[in-house]
């Protein structure tokens, strides 16, 4: 399968992991490079020790590295250190990464901007963006309010001739070859890929993923208020448990006793507790049964997508 | 085209007009029935002599009636009354309409469900649904939280062999491309007929539909609010205007304050006043340029389609 993607990275299939931070480390993202896509590494909140040791599992392989451009901001040293590396691109989101753009291009790599909005399509088109990954709310994890049905093709008409990658509630060939449709040149996946056997996160979380459906997520702030994260207008989209039935639509009350709470979620976490730890994951799934390698979730994704293109509706 | 949609129905185009409540009336719904699609009439909040004069336009042609379920179980005779014109089907959305769907069958008509999630597409499909629209939150109007992206397949998965019809965020051949990848059998648009010559309701709504984008449209329940109308859980997609800047986020205030905000707003609507009245319009604004014959619509939502699944990405 050929595109605009595939093209510009040099990959085999236009699938790309999304740069999951704490879930997308080397190993997944070598997985889903060796299996012809572009695996990201996810920097998360920015560790140069875990970034390094995650990019060692990439070595001898094309991979990229991706940064919560606010994150990054406040170590600004992390991108040298992921351009040192030689990755393919560097992808970012939920800021401006303009400041950033021409020293990656210097470095040669390819700048991947994901937005959520028009607006900020146009922006990261204007900046030099290689390729625009559009967002749509139904994706797990951290993100905004359009939706990948009706964003994508305007996002499509609004920065062409970039091409544009379609993200959120994609998890299999149907999502795939509904993208292209839609005019994107493929499609990032983050839940599928988390419910993979080389993704890191808790085993809880995947299992979570595999037995609940797209109905049991939503997203809220409560887990930025407990952690401590400033998100601004970005809410990030969970499967509900106890805690976001305690806390969500309660976000004032929770601030106001973010201590205790504080250090009464860190506990549960530690201890693994499912009911009380953040559990990022999209509406996809539905879609995700089973937790496997990451490349037969490439394989079936591509195969799945190349039957439904065929489909004749004569 | 043909799908199990085009067959089930008789149609010529997998295209279904959403039965909007002041909208879509029998001219509108006629010129998509005599395009080949099927035009659903909008029986809204239930007025038995405007769903008369409405139905009257479509005496020679397939049409169908959309119920607000809630509103109709407050009017149950309007049912009747349409099914005296031999309606080609009756859809309901927003309640539980097991209890209408036997009489539908006697009649003769097809029982089309609208859902929002996957728990009500198999309790549509239990209850004898006929025809299932997933309607995913980028749509116009009431509506829920869950996308149409993901949305989609996971209803198709879970009501097989029932044929399931995307809504929300199409209003292109791209998406009508999009939604039979996904697994769908056909499409329902209302933002786009909106935009139409056929359709009723204010030019300036048309106009504000042409003029904005889908980043400007949010989810809201101020309009019920200020109109007394109780939707339960379903918020309302509109176009943002100073009554949305003003009370949203703000409804507890907006209720305190509702019998004066009441009367301003009516007051506003009978000026035709924009930034007041309520403009409802789905994200896919983006994609909707001009006002059209819903027939030309129609022909091109079609031609574009089949143009996107001809593409070949070998």
């Amino acid at each position: 399968m050929h595109t605009a993607l595939t093209r510009l990275l040099g990959i085999t299939h236009p699938v790309l992991l999304a740069p999951m931070g704490g879930v997308s480390g080397g190993k997944l993202a070598r997985a889903v490079s060796e299996a012809g896509g572009l695996g990201l590494i996810g920097a998360g909140y920015g560790d140069p020790d875990w970034l390094a040791q995650e990019m060692a599992h990439c070595r001898d392989c094309r991979f990229g590295v991706g940064f919560i451009t606010w994150a990054l901001d406040a170590q600004p040293a992390l991108l040298e250190q992921a351009l040192a590396q030689s990755p393919a691109a560097i992808m970012f989101s939920f800021g401006d990464c303009a400041a950033y753009i021409p020293r990656v291009h210097e470095a040669g790599a390819l700048a991947i901007c994901q937005v959520q909005t028009v607006a900020d399509a146009r922006r990261a088109a204007e900046i030099g963006a290689d390729l625009i990954v559009a967002q749509g709310t139904e994706g797990g994890g951290h993100g905004a309010t359009r939706s990948t049905f009706g964003l994508v093709p305007a996002v499509v008409d609004a920065v062409a001739p970039v091409p544009v990658v379609a993200a959120g509630g994609v998890a299999d060939g149907r999502g795939l070859a509904a993208a292209l449709m839609l005019g994107a040149s493929g499609v990032l996946m983050g839940t599928r890929f988390y419910a993979s056997k080389e993704a890191l996160g808790l085993t809880a979380a995947k299992q979570a993923i595999v037995h609940h459906g797209g109905d049991q997520t939503l997203r809220t702030r409560v887990f930025d208020i407990v952690r401590g994260y400033d998100w601004g207008d970005y809410t990030g989209r969970v499967i509900a448990n106890r805690f976001t039935q305690d806390w969500h639509a309660q976000e004032a009350a929770l601030a106001d006793t973010v201590d205790s709470e504080r250090q009464r979620y860190q506990e549960a976490v530690a201890r693994g507790d499912a009911e009380t730890a953040v559990l990022f994951a999209g509406e996809a799934l539905d879609l995700i049964d089973e937790i496997e390698p990451a490349g037969e979730i490439v394989a079936r994704l591509v195969a799945e997508a190349v039957v439904c293109l065929g489909r004749n509706f004569d």
